[in-house]
């Protein structure tokens, strides 16, 4: 993809720029790298050129610059410059499976069933964009409705605000009783050809897939009969299409389609897409909670990938997804913030729930050996390698989640080839620094940002203003990520960048 | 405490004020009660004197309110009257056992041991105050340092911001290796009279305990020596003075303490502090994830109560609570932030944990009948009447909170005699709205707040003014209520007054 693009985006989106100061990308799943005082060159097709470390090689900063445009062949008058000084992290590949904002359930079919109206889809959808940009969320693969219009309307406004995505309107032809009657594809053949609709939409508006592609989405299998999920399969391999799709999110769900599926009963839920030809290398599978290991197998094997919601598992009582044992069994792993199951629109969000909940499977439920009280007692004892690290939630949201759609080599690090996705991340000012006595005290770091006014009798506090996460000056690079992780929001996403675009920025951001 | 307070603040603190709008507060453990066009009369000292509803009385809003003051004599040139369009919420009785905000445990000790330092502790505790006042949170259990100098700080500028609190100095006095050599107290006799001389400072600082009240706080078992907690307990008795301090919150710290007091074998870690005079009717004890049911009774039966702290329980691995059992068992349970085990000074972050853990709880650990997929596999099924909906949650993070610090009557509610703790909770304008068509359909509803600016190439979204919570219209109040349950932070929280004194407002905070 990242060939294609090079090759058929002949005309410049914009000006080549030069972004400085600290970039913070997963090196491998449980390591980050932070690269200080390094020069990062996109040309003017979005994708990263030159990447050079002032810090490893020895260099000053301007004078290696030189050196750098000399060789890149630029001219200094064409480069837009950006000095940042604040961590930056690339945000792609995340798997925002989002139509609606009402997280209860029980709203779904009502709600989706409404955006046949498109005045109304676009609202929601402008906003749904809109926030996912401003929590970092570079790539997106959503869910839409099963409405023609309204879901090419979601390709036109994504392509509009610059987000790529996958675009998947759903399908959803069965009459077992999962598919409301009023909101229903009448059979395969209607549901293949609104869905043809849709991809000739997609393809003309971005021919190349440069920012857009559809994407087969068959909604779940008890919505989808075996002639439909059959011919996704087939078209997914005619026109390389990626397929999503949920599984196992809970136990009732998977009982079921053991009862719908009797000829799949030795191979499980995953064996249902696997024997009608939707478990491909580009599959999308959201949930997983309740997979065998036998599934797990399989899923490796066909090279499907996973995309963990634990947001929504914990909001739904679907359960506590065993993601380490996903890892462990070679399965690619991203991040879904499966709004409206999840509540949150936030990426970062679904990262911290992600080690919150691997965390309390760790701990296993509470009582102690076995006599507890009530609710929490008597649990399985964890193990304290099924937490996720920072390193690992992080790596999830980012190069795991390009795995998982297929743009490993496109999105998701700062390496030379890829495209400039990324977001500025500022943290606000320390609220201490040392003293200048020289015996190692703190004292207040006064600044218009953190000075307390006296407003009648009232103090008045900043926080709104600089964010949710308090440095005090004395953290370490790997604390300060640590503290964005747990308490960031999007007050300290500032900017966002597309594929070389800025696409999203503050309102009265904080200068950093 | 509260015919105390009436009895003895003679001083008027402010204005007499009249709130009038929609109000919020539970009712009871699973109902909230929303009160539309009411009128709240609240005293010079803070109290509310009077609470009316037009709807329920059929009166007009102005005449009802003529009526009103007539009654209660009350002249209309000395009234505050202040108009509110959006919900409120009486945040209070919450408990942020805070003193530092570095969410890594291993740092604990040594970043408490330096607030020996004043201008350091003077920062700290600045802004744990005012952070937490932000999130509404009117009444904090604060464990503060060993260090007399530092928590009698905290307390004056409790006081000072106007935060109801109870000041805890750790009182940590064994050598059973709990206790750094760099960062204990000596001995029993030292740790008393340090504890003396902190009670002594919020006396002399607020005889009345209109707001300030020391509570002792013996850290934990371990860390404390049998001769000190008998000394404590003696003196809670005398002094009618509470106590706070953790049980059960990991399974080693459990062992541990079955090996260092083998007498309370029979009783566990609850009999403990029940053999050493600690476990009375104003005992605070946070975590109590891995109690026993014999537990649970003793506990309730002595009168304690629970602070539940599911953030820091996930973040550190020790568990998830059974909350069900423990309301089921009859036990006072409050919400605690725990900071810095819990990563997030915001009670409504922790409401949403509760509630997430819950469900978890709920839902078992993943894996279909047993076998599952490696970290998640094998659970026990959970009950569904283990989760704790929206309505329970914040029943623990008002009422809960105030009847475990022993101040249901007080606050917790909008009650005739209570004290006006509230917050004023803005959601931002509704993004939609009906047409004028008649036919139920809904149109952008463009206001100066949700509009989109072009601002060169870029699209802006002023989400980070408006707030978290997106509100399209159509939602009732109890989906509103949710929404910024699971969505709203800070940004949310427009004023907060604590007593009648408003003591947090955001600044640029968004107009009703």
């Amino acid at each position: 993809m990242s060939k294609s693009n090079e090759k058929t985006t002949n005309t410049p989106r914009s000006r080549r720029q030069v972004f400085t100061g600290t970039f913070i990308h997963s090196k491998n799943l449980t390591e980050l790298e932070i690269l200080h005082n390094t020069y990062v060159y996109v040309d003017e097709y979005g994708v990263i050129v030159r990447i050079t470390s002032s810090d490893l090689e020895g260099r000053e900063g301007r004078e290696g610059m030189q050196e750098d445009m000399k060789e890149l062949g630029w001219d200094r008058e064409d480069v837009e410059y950006t000095h940042i000084h604040a961590p930056q992290y690339p945000n792609s590949g995340l798997f925002g499976s989002s139509t609606l904002l009402n997280w209860l359930n029980t709203y779904t079919f009502p709600l989706e069933s409404s955006l046949s109206s498109l005045p109304k889809a676009n609202t929601i959808y402008s906003r749904i964009i809109q926030r996912t940009l401003s929590h970092g969320t570079t790539t997106a693969a959503y869910y839409a409705t099963l409405h023609v219009a309204a879901t090419n309307l979601l390709a036109d406004l994504c392509l509009h605000h610059g987000q790529r995505a996958l675009i998947g309107r759903c399908c959803m032809d069965s009459s077992s009783g999962a598919n409301p009657p009023y909101y229903r594809d009448e059979n395969a053949q209607q549901s293949l050809q609104r869905t043809m609709d849709c991809i000739s939409h997609c393809e003309k508006i971005d021919p190349d897939r440069a920012l857009i592609t559809a994407i087969l989405t068959p909604r779940f299998a008890p919505s989808c009969t075996r002639e439909l999920m059959l011919s996704l399969g087939k078209l997914s391999h005619e026109k390389n299409l990626p397929i999503q799709t949920h599984i196992s999110e809970n136990r009732a769900e998977v009982s079921w389609v053991r009862e719908l599926f009797p000829e799949c009963a030795d191979t499980g839920y995953a064996g249902v897409y696997d024997a009608y030809g939707c478990l491909t290398p580009r599959t999308i599978l959201a949930h997983a909670v309740h997979v065998s290991e036998g599934e797990v197998r399989l899923i490796r094997e066909r090279g499907s990938g996973i995309a963990h919601c634990p947001v929504s598992n914990s909001a739904l009582r679907s359960g506590m997804a065993g993601v380490r044992g996903w890892l462990d069994g070679g399965v690619k792993v991203g991040l879904g913030t499966d709004v409206s199951g999840g509540f949150s629109a936030s990426v970062l969000v679904a990262a911290r729930e992600a080690s919150c909940v691997s965390r309390c499977v760790a701990a296993g439920v509470g009582g102690v050996d076995g006599e507890g009280s009530g609710g929490g007692s008597g649990g399985r004892k964890g193990e304290e390698r099924d937490a996720l690290s920072v390193e690992e939630v992080l790596y999830l949201a980012t190069r795991g989640g390009a795995e998982v759609v297929g743009m490993q080599e496109v999105i998701g690090g700062f390496e030379v080839g890829m495209q400039w996705d990324a977001q500025l991340v500022g943290l606000g000012k320390p609220l201490m620094r040392k003293n200048d006595d020289g015996d190692g005290g703190w004292e207040d770091n006064i600044t218009e940002d953190n000075i307390k006014e006296e407003v009648g009798a009232e103090d008045v506090v900043g926080a709104e203003e600089t964010g949710p996460v308090d440095i005090f000056g004395w953290e370490t690079w790997e604390e300060k990520i640590a503290k964005w992780v747990f308490n960031g929001d999007d007050r300290n996403t500032l900017k966002v960048w597309v594929k070389g675009r800025l696409v999203h920025q503050r309102r009265g951001g904080v200068a950093l």
